[in-house]
């Protein structure tokens, strides 16, 4: 099933079971950006059966893109298949026309195999996307054809169509768009019930935010100044302080080239009532520690353990090995709180999802809180998609759009030239972080570049496979 | 220092350095209740030297009475003695004359040697109190003398004069009487920092209180009956479910006849939203598997480690092994939050205290909480006041008076005869929990008699010192 070894990435591959036929483009709406969506898929190199303009009466050959993760491992592993079929209804459900998918960490844990939300490969990834409800199922009474929604799921996002419970959907709000909407789910809920529920953040308190440029990070940050004199300290590299600044972080911090824990303590020498981690490991330690008494203390992930594509197995039992245990005792005599949370394992809890979603989609029409897209791909593009997260080279969220991609975007520059200084730093900042893991793997020279969605290096992707920091 | 044979308990021991010299009756206020302060206490057979009435000079020979604690052990090892010399204030300090003093389980792990936040003995122990400013020190500026106040301090507070900061003074309100006053800072701070600084209590939330007839079980269900429609689920022996059922709990357990997981998963089969933990050891292993996602548990003793009046080491030794220890992705993967709190380790936040104290001092002028006074005992019966506590015979809060014991007391009948029912059980339930030790000791027949304020049976006392479930 899986295939360490398969050969090419972002091709996009035939799903096994219809791979002969080429199949109708799915019935989308008009991109917004893109006039000419039926014939623009076709334009890849590598192009997809599906891509093809002939006309075929619908419900017959019903055909939809989506991403698949074939097995574990690198970012070749998310392939785009072309699917039969039209999902059926349940009832409870709707089915969504796709039209923008988020990226989190999760779905590159997902793609090792460190995320066991997921069924076993082949699986369509995903936990959020937005889109127009295209059909209605049996039961569905809050939720009409032609509504516009943002969906919140295990997984299964990834694809021009999905079927998922009205429930799990929430109308999007006057002037969001599909991509604002795509971005706001797992980032804004997550940052909202960790500040709100298990912070209980108030008046006149200090939060420390690591990856502060990251989709969490910005939508924390938003949310710590809709509550008044917060002081927010974030970590990122130095070329993301401006800009985080301007979203409201009071105190930017350069992890890579400073002490973090010494930086807050040089202006906060009491610590933190509130630290957000979603690093794991040695990291947990240094937070537990930068607390103040009644400060809270709330773990969101292990993003430690993912040091290059595949899975990386120093890293991750180094992550086990590091992973933070607390015994009550210091617990009392500390007067703090260690809190986990992580969305993915909350899909059971709608109602609390949805309070917290109500609260905050009032933010968003307050103008209080507003996604950051930090770059859009194609679906082709996917890989790419997540090393730019994975290698933190992001400034907000990473979206997938579902809109064919146009030939002559091949042509054109990539939209963040400037992002590559990032991720030179950001490369260092993982050596910097595995210095103790003893001998360093050979630099890579063959430095991988981005390709986002207006271009198109396909030839340039073979020699990226080996996987940078890989030990 | 220590030995843990002192033959006698309760009888009033002169301090050392002033053994040879009968002292004046401090000069307290008249108490309400007795007429007769100054003979009253020579009244005791084993009559102290302070109970004496001759009359000198007050500021030459200022003698005051406090209780010691002279060593780690039973409950005789808190002595009561007669110390000379008026407290010398420093800047920023009040001298207060002390009423009434509350008890508190740190009390009783403090005489066992189990709690840390103590100077080694001889040492006077503490937490709370009130009583009337009679001197203030330099830089006062917000107390003066004839102020009624509750001080909260790490110790020190078991006797009739105290020396504090100023800070740690809170004034009492118009109505609340100097019994009510010493019950107030320590049960209500703690249960109103864990209910809504950790717990985050909102409308419709469930909440399992441990004990919830003890002083902190009490204040936490009061302050649950503030915030709409909270489900209180409390543990109590049978015979005091009347009593807490009218206080404010929804659901009472009785923990002695009852799995209290079963019974709260029968009401509630998803768990509690905060479990508040006085417990320790398994139990908190217990709350931890109860929560419901997104729940907090909030551990805050280890009563457990409490068996018999001396240390049990076997007690000690099994409540830290069966000490709950977490592990972060645990937590991420069950949305949980594990907080620990003890008032005594936060004394250096008078701030936050003072804020947590100005809201509960509001919600008593509106009537919303009120301390429940289990008994309250004079300085000589401070044995027997920790041994109703420590049986958990009490239903609120046990309360030292420094009123002189007159000596009509003696003749009276125990104030509350019918709790040695509850006692019985409550022995039951010890054992109960100690099946899984193996052997059982011989059950104690000569069953300890109870002796309140009302009632002197020193005599009977030797025969007690055997504690009951040491193993």
């Amino acid at each position: 099933m899986s295939g360490e070894d398969a050969p090419a990435e972002q091709q996009n591959a035939v799903d096994q079971k219809q791979e002969t036929k080429p199949a109708e483009e799915p019935k989308a709406e008009p991109p917004k950006t893109e006039p000419a969506p039926a014939a623009a898929a076709a334009a890849d190199a590598t192009a997809t059966p599906a891509a093809t303009t002939e006309k075929v009466p619908e419900e017959e050959t019903f055909t939809y893109r989506a991403l698949v993760l074939t097995g574990y491992g690198g970012y070749d592993k998310v392939k785009l298949q072309v699917k039969k079929g039209k999902p059926a209804l349940k009832a409870g459900e709707v089915l969504v026309r796709v039209k923008a998918c988020g990226l989190n960490f999760a779905d590159l844990m997902a793609r090792q195999g460190l995320y066991d939300r997921l069924p076993s490969p082949p699986v369509t990834p995903g936990m959020e996307c937005s889109g127009v409800v295209e059909a209605v199922g049996e039961e569905v009474t809050d939720r009409k054809v032609g509504d516009k929604v943002m969906v919140l799921n295990r997984f299964g996002l990834w694809q021009e169509v999905a079927a998922v419970p009205a429930t799990h959907t929430f109308l999007i709000p006057e002037g969001m768009s599909f991509e604002e909407a795509a971005a706001f789910p797992v980032n804004y809920i997550t940052a909202y019930m960790m500040l709100f529920d298990f912070g209980n953040l108030r008046p006149n308190q200090s939060v420390l935010i690591h990856a502060a440029a990251g989709g969490v990070g910005i939508a924390a940050t938003q949310l710590c100044n809709t509550v008044k004199d917060v002081t927010v300290f974030g970590t990122a590299s130095a070329s993301k302080h401006e800009t985080i600044s301007q979203g409201g972080v009071t105190h930017p911090i350069d992890y890579r080239t400073k002490d973090y824990v010494e930086e807050v303590r040089k202006i906060s020498p009491k610590g933190m009532d509130i630290i957000l981690d979603p690093l794991g490991g040695s990291d947990t330690h240094k937070a537990y520690n930068l607390l103040k008494p009644m400060g809270k203390l709330i773990t969101y992930g292990t993003s430690n353990m993912l040091a290059g594509q595949k899975k990386n197995l120093l890293a991750v039992a180094k992550n086990w090995y590091h992973q933070f245990s607390i015994h009550t005792l210091s617990l009392i005599q500390g007067n703090k709180s260690v809190c986990g949370f992580h969305l993915g394992y909350l899909d059971g809890e709608m109602e609390l999802i949805s309070q917290a979603m109500n609260i905050i989609l009032d933010l968003y029409k307050q103008g209080k809180v507003k996604p950051r897209i930090d770059s859009t791909w194609h679906l082709e593009q996917v890989g790419d998609a997540m090393r730019k997260m994975q290698e933190r080279n992001n400034i907000g969220k990473v979206i997938l759009t579902t809109e064919p991609m146009p030939e002559e975007e091949k042509k054109e520059e990539p939209k963040k030239e400037d992002k590559k200084e990032d991720k030179k730093k950001d490369d260092k900042k993982k050596d910097d972080k595995k210095k103790d893991d003893g001998k360093k793997e050979e630099k890579k020279d063959d430095k991988k570049k981005e390709e986002p969605k207006k271009e198109e290096k396909k030839e340039e992707e073979k020699k990226e496979e080996p996987s940078k920091e890989e030990k």
